[in-house]
C-alpha cells in the first residue's frame, strides 16, 4: 500500500494542543501535526535527527538557544525556512497562530508507535 | 546552523520543470520541490525509502503500478494523502498543475550533493 490517507489516521495529542498523525517506514517516522493557537512545546531533547517545515501558520522555535519563527515563506508562499535538529538537540516552541507542520525523525519515533501507524 | 533558509538555496533542475532544494542531514534527504504544470516525471526506481507530500497542487503518481492524485486534502486544506515509495519501489507521474512537493529521502541521496547543501 504505498498510499496513506492522513485523514484516515486517528490523531494523537502527545503534547496539550499539539495533534499528530505519524506514519512509520523502515527508517523514519513522518509526522503531520494541528497545532493549536499558543500551544506550547516543552523544551526537549531525543536522540533521534528532527527536520521541522511550517505548512500553515507561525511556529516559534527555539534549537540549541538559537530562536527562529518559522513560517511558510514570504507573504505565506515561497519556500519556507526549514529546522534541522541535531541528535539531542535541545528544542521548544510556541504556536504563534494554528500551524500546521511536518516533522521527519530519524530513526523511528518507536514511543510514537503506540496509537497510529 | 539549525535553520536553513530554503530561498537562499540554489534551485537544481533534476527532470525537465522538477526544480528541486535538498538538505542534507546525516542519514536523510530532504527536497523541496517546484514543479512546472504538465512536468513527467518518468519511471524510475532507487533503493532509498521515499516519503512524498503535496503541499500545493496536483500531482498523479504511480507507484508500483498503483496511481492516485495527490493534493492537499479535501478542498485544498486538511491532511493530504502521503506516498510511501519503498527501497526500489518502481514510480512516476505527472504535475496536472503548478505544484510544490515535498521529498524526504533514507538514506542520503549522494546523487543530489553535488548542487545545494
Amino acid at each position: 500500500m504505498p498510499f496513506i490517507e492522513l485523514a484516515a489516521l486517528a490523531e494523537m495529542q502527545r503534547v496539550p494542543g499539539f495533534h499528530g498523525r505519524f506514519i512509520h517506514t523502515e527508517n523514519v517516522t513522518f509526522s503531520y501535526w494541528r497545532i493549536e493557537k499558543n500551544a506550547l512545546l516543552p523544551s526537549h531533547r531525543h536522540p533521534h535527527e528532527q527536520i521541522t517545515v511550517v505548512i500553515e501558520g507561525k511556529l516559534e522555535l527555539t534549537v540549541d538557544g538559537e530562536t527562529r519563527v518559522l513560517e511558510r515563506g514570504q507573504n505565506g508562499s515561497g519556500p519556507p525556512t526549514i529546522a534541522v535538529i541535531p541528535p539531542n538537540g535541545e528544542h521548544g516552541g510556541k504556536a504563534l497562530t494554528g500551524c500546521v507542520v511536518i516533522d521527519v525523525f530519524y530513526p523511528v519515533r518507536e514511543d510514537y508507535r503506540s496509537v497510529a501507524r
